[in-house]
């Protein structure tokens, strides 16, 4: 069974996005694909492609959220890793099976489609996120178009 | 022109391969291609492959290295991202010419190809590294078959 299809991308807290496109895009020479405001998560975010990957680079725009907190306490750096899954509501049900400490037991809507974080104290300190590949199950559940 | 190919690898450190392979072969499911000791950098590695990337695991098998003593004072967790570039020695030229702070000026033997490290310091906090992509120049240069 293909369940894990792709890194989809790994996740960079930093304080400014515009600063830090300079060593991303310009001196890595990742190509910028689209960066936007996600004012529901209280950021702000770029997607640079590499491969069948991207970097994501994450501002937060308020001091309320775990990403700002995050921020002021670790400083800029790794935040989480996303790995893609065919369908996403049986990764999970599975996991917590299994016994895998579950941030999200459920599908939820984010920018780029259907996800869920898995505890870092269940996966050796890192913190996961599941991404559910584009036309599974819970993009029509969602209400995805 | 087209530098950067692919995410290679995220590494993690962990204390035990054996003991993190039940997360992440056994539970996340991700495919062991293989666990090697490399004893020249006193680790013992696992890759896992996901799409054209590998998630590495990395348990230090003394206390005397670098890895070691990250182990110790933050724990189990992400310790880089490894980039694929197709000529490692001119994107080093260029990355220290545009002011980046380079751990390796030049490219070096890794257990999977010719490879340099990034100083968090000129990432955003995270620790990059670049590998030579099979067949670049840098491979008969330094003695691979």
């Amino acid at each position: 069974m293909r369940e894990l299809g792709r890194i989809h991308h790994v996740a960079v807290v930093v304080r400014s996005i515009e600063d830090s496109l300079v060593f991303y895009r310009d001196l890595l020479r990742l190509e910028l694909e689209a960066v936007a405001d996600v004012p529901s998560d209280r950021v702000r975010i770029a997607f640079l492609g590499v491969g069948e990957s991207k970097v994501e680079l994450v501002e937060p725009t308020d001091d309320t959220t775990g990403v700002a907190r995050f921020l002021e306490s670790r400083g800029e750096g790794f935040h989480h890793v996303c790995l893609e899954v065919d369908n996403l509501a049986e990764s999970l049900l599975r996991l917590e099976i299994d016994g895998v400490e579950l941030i999200d037991t459920a599908p939820r809507r984010g920018a780029e489609g259907p996800v869920a974080f898995i505890h870092p104290r269940s996966a050796h300190g890192v913190l996961v996120e599941l991404i559910e590949a584009q036309g599974g199950p819970s993009w029509k559940s969602l209400g995805y178009s």
